[in-house]
């Protein structure tokens, strides 16, 4: 399927325009180079495909999205989905198809795919404006699309959001097929765009971000400066609105919703609905890399700085307050109303990426694995067809949030977390390896082979583990000729007593051990180097590299800043953080307790949830017999789950975070008839 | 003290001066009529001469409260208080001093009160305008009080709030003394009101209302009709102002918060700030009653049967939110974080008791008896010199938001409720009779001596009784001649099996028996009208009326739209709403389950708490050893003591509502370092 090296492309093109050509220190290695064979991504990647893609294709069928395109093209009926934004859903899952065409081809698939690009080029008007919400009838555009083009831009129209996802769809669709017909519609409607906004033409920062990583995304395929110029205009557009209140407390009012408080440059700390934020940040990572901005290099650093250490749970998600499905202030992170969108956690691995990139460190893939293995993928059911689009931190009975998800729901009117997830699943191989120069980065820990290029010759590393459940790792190393090159190995934080890249998490039991690491059954010393062992040597053909991370079952436990975690643990095995659900738990989860002394044994159950490690341990359990009317303590065998996997077999309690001790009980009697967490 | 009577003059005033004279149709009786000699009320009069006033006039000159009226005479100088309505505290000491005087006459202090009246007098500049915050230095005034006259008395400024405070000492001062030093000040300031506002002059509604029931108060005094105008006025102009945003949720957005979000006559929620709300439709009964104004008077029942029946806590308390200060939606009544500020419950009786001279129905009386034993005098400690702002419904260990206050304070920086305590406590004795042209209402059980007026003869009624730890009240009728009138006897809710004059909160157990009246030792039938036993006979010295009220401990439960209170039960003997404290259950309160079998006994403890019947029952407790980490639940004694005698023995936990079941608890464990209710 792939035709070409996707930054091989993109560096020659920008080098041949740019004055000065600035990149990422460290490169990407194309997704399509690396061939997975395991057992925890690869049955994902195949129920996208065989299960969330279909789906998604024909719900945007079934629920009017497509017919929207066929209407604008026809310049004739009514819009007929909510938002103008649903435009998005047929992108985001073109996106998500043509990364899984590289992995799976598909005729047919493929056939259709290029059906739906002739709806949407159709549907696009001739001077390249594509938004079916005001083409179908300019004189009746959707309510939230404004009278003119872009004059609600930034409230409410979603126009350059619409545009943002065509050009990453483009550009997936480009490199898996080769084909031209989406590039070049999205080209054509980036030239309106960037005819239309600008220093001397229209001002606006965009009210949902993404468009400024679209247009680098083009830059790099065509060399044009004008896409690169356009995604920094539109972040240097930030903060310049003069319509805000900057005392409100409101951040509707002050602009903090769409982080157009203040100049980016200017920003430090991550604000407002944090999908928009972490696909600003990721844009800033991109122009501050590709521009040398310095200012802009700051701020992103500052921001992940901040997330990092106040705003991210312990689960990896993004967003504590659902009203606005925003950043909450500085270690607000409850537990009981977590919102942690699934899209935000999507955002978030598209952003560690790239500060990996900036930095070459591997605290941000610590972050990122963090996300992709536990509060990402329980975005999805084990069903491929069930989502989340809040990720709660527990559950419990008599407490119910509104915007608190108990089960995963098949769809939504906003459908922006299940499309976002079939872009984001088959795009994974693109994050296990990177390279800069001669140094090769081992990032993520997944059986498969792939390719490199180290001194213009292939190398192929072949990886077999069991991880995320086993902690040995043999990597078979084969240069095409014996050749000297380093192999950076990321320790990942957790293997180093590193809960996470701050003080925000901390693990309170024993350290673990040094990372043993052996060549050809030899133990190696090695240096650790911005998280990387870095072994250095002249390899040959079949070289075994074996590292063996230690898979304890670590205590977590939160700054004494998170007022909802004090006292309170969280259990973590290997990168996975665990939960206890009712289902294994006398349907019970939040009367468990976990005290400092308890040990917590792993075992892998091959039937459970697809195959999960479990964590068991006898530990005190208060129960509340409602018939006697007396509550006990009682020592109960307690078993614990991968976060991921909660929620796949009905409703009922969840917790993440377990009382160490008790102290007092709040007594929680009858409870109103009215509709919990409403007034 | 009292050189005439108060109504007497008021209403010949008014019936010499309307075209059509209209008032009440009940009469209340002059509070100098009614000498109290009993064990409850009486000792709290005392502590409030003796105590409560002369260390709220001590603070008024201590805080520069006094200083600032000097150096307004004096045109020189700095207020030097924090609110411009400090002066308020000063008129309110006063008027709480004249009604003092009536019952304990005392040379020293009506001296003084002339020469902190002389103070007043001095400061007032020469039309009639006093204001300390701006007379003082008028080009640099308070800066809430804004750079003219009244143009920010619809936010901030309380230029009319002080001149109603004024008003209502003024009418005290006058009728308890008989000299007219204050009242000619009131009344050149109440004259410049009336040139002021108006039609066709300056609209205004008052920022905080007590100027409508100040006004009236003059009215009567005078019969002067441009007060009682001035004051209807004032009404009416309240759901003018164009400069709220009539589809926001916020009171202070659209107005609710002021009483200002529509015309009154169209007004049929109690919204926004309790205090001024429940001034304000005072003054609407008062401006009904007078005017006939019957869309007023639609107002005004509408309004009240929506508090009795939707917004008021079971001890009386009114104002369900801290933030505003002020009622929360139909049914919002929380308990963790009930507001109900003292000055609320004052205001409460004083619209309550207006409601009932309207209609001469006793559910007025029973819910005004709620505030005054509950919820208003838990406001003042026992020891006369400690003040809640707030009254919280519970106190918990684990659980403190920032507004709740668990112990008394000798003061606060904005005083209004102390002050608010020393006019209200003295003036009850006025609430105790009313009559409608023959008919004797008796409304509250007191022990004392009082005459009035029947058929032109002086009837004399002496009540003994030990209420409220007793329900067997003993009442000696002598008029002076035999003489047939009817005697009107508050049979209260409580004692019919109404909990209160609505749904809001019933008895859940077995109804008591009908409540037995005897005359002379001679059982008499007797029918209720308006919830009163009228017995209307031919009356001689020396009847021997007996009444017994059943004193069962009574379970209260409320609507099951009370989301707070579903599951839970309060308990209740005679008018007392009583709480469990931590002082007389092992150090806890929140750990008591109170099952629908739980028998409770009354005992008097004369020693505890200044004499209260507290109620034990020996019932679950759920216990937590925080050494052997276990929960248990263990049968034991628990004492409830009065509501209103809580936090007189330091800071601890409290709980008026208690489950009656457990069927789960919630966890808690250490808590955050950080200060509690804060995030």
């Amino acid at each position: 399927m792939m035709k070409r090296s996707l930054l091989a492309v993109a560096l020659v093109s920008a080098s041949t325009v740019l004055a000065q050509p600035k990149d990422y220190p460290v490169q990407a290695v194309n997704f399509t180079a690396v061939k997975l064979t395991d057992n925890f991504w690869l049955p994902r990647m195949k129920i996208n495909h065989n299960v969330t893609i279909p789906a998604s294709f024909a719900r945007c069928e079934s629920t009017g999205r497509v017919k929207n395109f066929e209407m604008a093209a026809a310049h004739s009926g009514k819009f007929c989905t909510t938002f103008p934004f649903d435009d998005t859903d047929i992108y985001k899952t073109i996106e998500g198809a043509s990364f899984s065409l590289s992995l799976f081809p598909d005729k047919k698939l493929e056939t259709y795919i290029d059906s739906l690009i002739d709806k949407v080029g159709k549907a696009q008007e001739p001077d390249g404006y594509l938004y079916t919400a005001r083409t179908i009838d300019p004189q009746k555009p959707h309510n939230w699309a404004g009278p003119e083009r872009w004059v609600k831009e930034r409230e409410l129209s979603h126009e350059l959001y619409n545009s943002g996802h065509l050009y990453e769809a483009a550009y997936a669709h480009y490199y898996a097929t080769g084909k031209k017909n989406l590039l070049n519609i999205a080209l054509k409607n980036a030239d309106l765009v960037c005819s239309v906004f600008g220093e001397g033409k229209l001002h606006v920062a965009p009210g949902h971000e993404i468009v400024e990583m679209g247009l680098v995304k083009l830059y790099r395929i065509t060399g044009k400066q004008q896409y690169l110029q356009t995604a920094r205009f539109f972040i240097e557009e930030r903060g310049r609105y003069k319509g805000y209140d900057a005392k409100s407390k409101d951040p509707w009012r002050n602009g903090a919703y769409w982080q157009d408080q203040q100049p980016v440059a200017d920003q430090r700390e991550a604000v407002g609905h944090a999908v928009r934020a972490a696909y600003l940040y990721s844009a800033v990572a991109d122009v501050a890399a590709l521009t040398g901005d310095e200012k802009l290099l700051l701020a992103v650093d500052s921001i992940w700085q901040n997330v990092v250490a106040k705003k991210i749970y312990v689960q990896g998600g993004l967003g504590a307050i659902p009203s606005g499905e925003r950043f909450g202030d500085n270690y607000e992170l409850p537990n009981a109303t977590a919102y942690n969108e699934t899209c935000a956690a999507i955002a978030g691995v598209y952003w560690n990426y790239r500060m990996f990139l900036l930095h070459g460190d591997s605290k941000y893939m610590d972050v990122l694995e963090k996300m992709l293995y536990n509060g990402l993928i329980s975005g999805i059911g084990l069903d491929g067809k069930s989502f989340f689009y809040a990720n709660a931190m527990q559950i419990k009975n008599h407490f119910s949030h509104q915007a608190m998800e108990p089960e995963r729901s098949g769809w939504f009117d906003c459908s922006c977390c299940p499309t976002n997830l079939t872009r984001l699943i088959p795009s994974i191989p693109g994050y296990v390896y990177a390279q800069k120069g001669d140094a090769v980065y081992v990032n993520l820990f997944v059986s498969g082979n792939a390719t490199m290029n180290v001194h213009g010759k292939p190398v192929s590393i072949v990886q077999q583990n069991n991880y995320p459940w086993d902690g040995a790792l043999t990597f078979t190393v084969s240069p095409q000729k014996t050749d000297a090159f380093s192999l950076l190995v990321r320790i990942p934080g957790w293997a180093r007593n590193e809960a996470i890249p701050s003080n925000l998490y901390t693990f309170s039991d024993n350290p673990a051990t040094k990372v043993s690491i052996s060549i050809n059954g030899q133990p190696v010393e090695y240096s650790v180097d911005k998280g990387y062992a870095v072994i250095k040597r002249t390899w040959k053909k079949g070289d075994v590299l074996k590292v063996d991370l230690p898979m304890d079952v670590r205590r977590v436990v939160a700054s004494e800043n998170v007022k909802d975690d004090q006292g309170k643990v969280a259990l973590q095995r290997g990168p996975l953080i665990y939960c206890a659900e009712w289902a294994d738990n006398n349907g019970r989860a939040a009367n468990i307790l976990i005290p400092p002394d308890a040990v917590f044994q792993a075992r892998f159950q091959p039937d459970l949830l697809n195959g999960v490690e479990v964590l068991q341990s006898e530990v005190p359990v208060i129960t509340v017999d409602e018939k006697a009317q007396t509550v006990s303590t009682n020592r109960k065998l307690v078993t614990a789950i991968p976060y991921y996997a909660w929620a796949n077999r009905g409703k009922g309690e969840m917790m993440v975070w377990f009382p160490e001790k008790v102290k007092d009980v709040e007594i929680i009697g009858e409870q109103s008839k009215q509709e919990p967490g409403k007034k």
